[in-house]
């Protein structure tokens, strides 16, 4: 319980404003949940979870056209907080998500109902969760803004650019997983990729992109 | 003055929690401005105009791409209020749109500088902020995802430009018959329909859709 009340202090800035009984009324109504690899953890129609903490692991928050075509918004990692499967505690926002456990997953969820509680006299907490949305909301507009305007090769390189940056010359996605995450085509990003070996900025094998030359791949985005 | 307080009391919902002092701050320092139709009143490097209030008129929020391609987000009509010019306030968002008066407008302007002081002591205010910003999101993800992502905008342009083509201008059917020909949702034909009416596409009334630019129309399919 300890090591759950150093998480809530870390990630609720108003967790010290809180009053004894709430701090416990969410401590003691939060469950850790192991999500395996692959698990679609949150649809639209499966309404409100509440708000989850990812002690370790990856989620994905993406949407599917009506044609099954996926475009990953953005991703949670350890350490962060996702509230959109707690969409209903706010209800400036109408639009819903898929979100998908892209590694194995560990996360402590608040209920939403607790929260809700919560919110009812502390604007912090409400603030903690518009501000958290708004945040993501940010980066989904960048996202929408790569795919609409820029091209394909840009779109590309700024994503392997991302990932070297977080991971390390070696990306071991397919490039079907690499489309998806860019909302394009698989063939238009093996086209881009075959193009960027040839220009000797990466190397290619099965399932796998090594960065070679990263000055010439930042110089793309 | 009382005019301009009755504004602040109905567009601000954390008004009346206000110290008198921090109400006077704000009344003091508010002006109201004259965009006359067709003014670009926020540009990203333009830096922090403030919070507006609409008395009348109309704004649009978009987005330009390197080629000049436009896509219109959002829009806010008399007596809401636009938070996007006040984006210095939210350290979430680093996504930044222009803004522009579509009609001749009035509207109030809290500046950014003391907006921040009273956000200081007070999380309803910033609440607000992140709440309004949240609402426009989500609008903006709607439109997003149905006029870029899923093609609605392209499919009811491509059914709308062969009807204009086979018998005129005006064509005489309802939403709902134009979603079962395209085979969409009525919902999302009324709203692309609405976003073809605010673009000057379109005019709408009753049972029937004028096709008023038939240039614009073709652009689309």
């Amino acid at each position: 319980m300890e090591e759950r009340e150093a998480l809530f202090a870390e990630a609720f800035p108003f967790w010290k404003d809180l009053a004894p009984q709430q701090q416990s009324a969410i401590l003691e109504s939060s469950v850790e949940i192991f999500y395996p690899k692959g698990t679609v953890l949150h649809r639209a129609e499966q309404g409100c979870k509440g708000i989850l903490l990812l002690c370790s692991g990856q989620l994905r928050t993406y949407i599917v056209s009506e044609e099954g075509r996926e475009v990953t918004l953005y991703r949670v990692h350890g350490g962060e907080a996702c509230v959109m499967a707690a969409s209903c505690l706010m209800d400036a926002i109408v639009f819903d998500v898929l979100i998908e456990a892209i590694e194995d997953t560990r996360a402590i969820t608040v209920p939403a109902a607790v929260f809700s509680r919560v919110i009812q006299d502390r604007p912090e907490a409400e603030l903690f969760l518009y501000k958290t949305a708004s945040e993501r909301f940010s980066d989904i507009m960048w996202t929408m803004q790569q795919i609409l305007f820029m091209g394909a090769d840009r779109r590309v390189a700024i994503f392997l650019w991302d990932e070297y940056t977080r991971g390390g010359a070696v990306i071991a996605l397919t490039h079907d997983e690499i489309a998806r995450y860019i909302g394009s085509a698989r063939e238009v990003v093996t086209k881009v990729l075959k193009y960027f070996a040839q220009e000797g900025i990466v190397s290619l094998s099965r399932g796998r992109v090594t960065v070679l030359d990263k000055e010439k791949l930042r110089a793309l985005t």
